[in-house]
């Protein structure tokens, strides 16, 4: 799969993935309403929605992105029907030929890992069937309570041909509290990411390995050593945009090969008709003012590396 | 909330919660064949498999125990219907007077720390009607991206009465690997532990804190530290059990007032009935072997405490 990626990437020369995290203050008014004139003022209603906002978003982007990340907790929030519009999402994101980052920071002790981790990247046999629960192809994972709570993932990984993003340094202003603390006078997050390296280096597809690392666009001195510590992982940025990262930021997630890093907008992107410079598409042009950002994007993130 | 689950286990003298963590191991054959028989080789067969699994336990159950912990990773695995089933679990629970601990161990950046708190122990606005999504009592929360992580939890904890236990000390042999590491000469759990004690202090029960922690019970002599540095936060302990925890490691987990600690048990109680001390009970009794597991660890606790 991150083969997979790395071709999308390349031949849509976009390192980025579109996060897909519908929120009300997101989707536009009209969509709500006639959902609501439908459905009542109920979760389905908001699950409809949803998919509407979504569907809208994927039919303009498609061609231009290799991926999108749909953060699992904004569809968690509408209960059931919520969680039927991910899964419908993400089903109609693999039927468009878009790679599925499920941003589900899932992570515990191994034998509930391992559920995660068949629910999310791998299957579920049911008698003689065998089934695909959510069927996403990467899913970001919580390291906090160790290897044992990561490595079913990376099982599930290798049978599957899925891939993995571990949180080494996160995009928020108090990842510091813990992940920036010194062990041996090294921050925990170099130690997460030198497990991540040792782990990676076994799980390789051609060039890059399908184990790779979350770190946060809003700290790109951290990028720069990070991506020095696992040279082989891909990084997973999230922050760019809406939480402050900006193109130049970006320079040092990326390999001399120009690869290594995908960066994440969501917000940014999916809400860009209510950003001033995208107001004139309106409402109803909000698919359209993502492509508009999305070109922007690319064009951000070339001259930066360029 | 934190005071309902007093009242409840001064009441049940059972300072105990059950996992119900359904896996096809643990739900009996006949079960899962007749749902097969109905609904297919499908994943509704499996969630209405877990579901008639749940409520044997519950009705056996529900008069015995104050609380039970259902896993959510658990049904995630059976995808849609298997959430589905958790939704029926918890709502069945809480019908029955049980408190229902949500272990969901979720945590992310603010914004969507927030969205899952909706999921979970919140609500959701549609038009005029607020919806509980989930509806849990409690749930996990883990801390490695720090507190602005954490606080949206406590904030709908606040508005709608309900708790957390975030993961301090988990119960698997590799929570070490991060939490154990020395910062500042002080293991980072009890750095974590710190923050908790902090938070709690200011979300007060009558007696207790809403701001609990998870702590594994086969790290005892951590739990009496923990203990200490906790003093208002209820512990959530797994590892009871199946995990090898037994009732005289889990002394120093509880405070003077013999309060301050509940301690989960799943695959031990749940699956009671593939154990050869409650074998005689039979497939189709494995509701009864689980009562009478959980009195056997009533029983193992009390003594322990006395």
């Amino acid at each position: 799969m991150i083969d997979k990626l790395i071709e999308g990437i390349k031949k849509k020369e976009a390192p980025i993935v579109v996060g897909l995290d519908p929120t009300e203050k997101l989707i536009p008014d009209y969509i709500i309403k006639k959902s609501i004139d439908r459905y009542g003022e109920t979760l389905e209603a908001m699950g409809e929605a949803v998919w509407e906002y979504n569907k809208g978003l994927i039919d303009a982007l498609y061609e231009h992105i290799p991926a999108v990340k749909p953060q699992i907790a904004m569809y968690e929030r509408y209960g059931l029907a919520g969680l039927a519009a991910f899964k419908r999402t993400t089903d109609y994101c693999r039927e468009k030929g878009l790679i599925v980052i499920g941003d589900v920071k899932r992570g515990d002790i191994g034998s509930t890992s391992a559920a995660y981790a068949d629910a999310h990247l791998g299957t579920v046999k049911v008698g003689s069937k065998v089934i695909a629960p959510f069927g996403e192809d990467f899913a970001t994972v919580n390291p906090y309570l160790g290897s044992d709570g990561i490595r079913p993932f990376v099982d599930v990984c290798k049978e599957h041909h899925k891939g993995i993003f571990v949180l080494v340094k996160t995009s928020n202003p108090s990842s510091g509290e813990y992940q920036d603390r010194l062990v041996d006078g090294r921050p925990l997050y170099e130690h997460v990411a030198g497990n991540i390296a040792a782990m990676a280096s076994d799980c390789m597809g051609s060039t890059y390995s399908y184990i790779g690392a979350v770190v946060g666009a809003t700290y790109p001195e951290q990028g720069r050593i990070l991506r020095s510590l696992m040279p082989k992982s891909f990084i997973l940025v999230p922050g760019y945009g809406a939480q402050g990262g900006k193109g130049a930021d970006l320079v040092h997630f990326f390999n001399e090969d120009g690869l290594g890093a995908i960066i994440n907008s969501s917000r940014g992107i999916i809400g860009a008709y209510q950003n001033e410079k995208y107001a004139h598409f309106g409402q109803e042009g909000y698919a359209e003012a993502a492509l508009a950002a999305v070109k922007d994007m690319k064009e951000d993130i070339a001259q930066a590396l360029a």
